[in-house]
């Protein structure tokens, strides 16, 4: 598409993305929303090389969040590469998401895999008892209830969860989006969350 | 013993104990020390009354303690029976003091009765080992067993540790404080501790 300087400045603004990202993006897509798209989907690669890199995660920090009130507090362990990243506002802006995120949806896993088989298991025998399951083509039996189980079950996973501040992303893109920025693979190793008198 | 209003005064501002009750300890006592003595007996009785009359502890509060670099935190439940005490400063300052012994001594267990009993076996099993055993009449060994159990468990048990700002008191003295002072019961119901990398 055509496109003036001002656009490029725009998009950059909008992304985060760098000045060449976004020149590229706008030069090869023919609308302002598919530039945006070309850049969304170059982060998650990037983002993604970072995850499988399996670059060793044993720096970062120990946050929390405790609500004024003191009714309900949450503790996190945020892993990250390096001392720098560690210490970097991105970081511990998304140490501090995270920890309310936690405080105000309580989940129960941080990923989809941490939930128990035992629990997924009754969560299938639910499904399967659905009346309109009868319906599902033989073929299409566990594709459906696999889309089910990650629907029902993932309102109980972190990483699945809308964000409060924003539902039109999951958590897992608040931490993509860092892994993208950082270039360090980021993990949430764990997080407690208590509620007074629960 | 012989006392000036100034003596009853002094004895206040280091015990805290009321007025008519510092009168007392010291007509009764024969000695400053002995008067002090009296008014922990008196708090300390004061303190059991509340801790066995068993009222609801359901208010209180959630709060942590990160350290300044994040390398540990530590987040804890502290109940109390009305919200009014659960605002009070020294019930606040009560949780501040627990949490920072957790992060500095990170105790593995709030009480004693906490211990699993497959630990209680294996550090008994170890007593029972020493030479020094060998000499213990059979009348006296299961006391000595017992004080040497919670001699070398009690190190890992929040209320039996030495306070780290006053290694003449233990954790539990602490909470009977503000038991006395508040005159309701106070119970640390759960707390979690994250070091990094850990």
């Amino acid at each position: 598409m055509n496109y003036a300087a001002a656009d490029v400045k725009k998009l950059r603004e909008e992304t985060g993305a760098t000045f060449n990202d976004c020149k590229n993006a706008l030069a090869d897509a023919s609308s302002w929303d598919e530039a945006i798209k070309i850049l969304d989907a170059k982060r998650d690669k990037k983002a993604e090389k970072m995850i499988f890199a399996d670059r060793e995660t044993k720096q970062g920090g120990v946050f929390s969040y405790v609500h004024h009130n003191h009714n309900v507090g949450v503790l996190l362990e945020l892993n990250c590469s390096t001392d720098f990243v560690a210490r970097s506002e991105s970081f511990r802006k998304l140490a501090s998401e995270l920890a309310l995120q936690i405080a105000g949806v309580a989940p129960k896993y941080i990923n989809y895999e941490d939930v128990p088989a035992g629990v997924v298991e009754e969560a299938r025998a639910k499904i399967l008892e659905e009346p309109s399951m009868a319906r599902v083509p033989a073929e299409k039996r566990e594709e459906v209830i696999s889309n089910k189980l990650k629907k029902n079950l993932g309102e109980q996973v972190l990483m699945m969860q809308p964000w409060i501040k924003d539902d039109s992303v999951v958590v897992a893109d608040l931490i993509r989006r860092v892994i993208a920025e950082t270039g360090e693979n980021i993990v949430l190793r764990r997080f407690s969350r208590f509620e007074l008198g629960k």
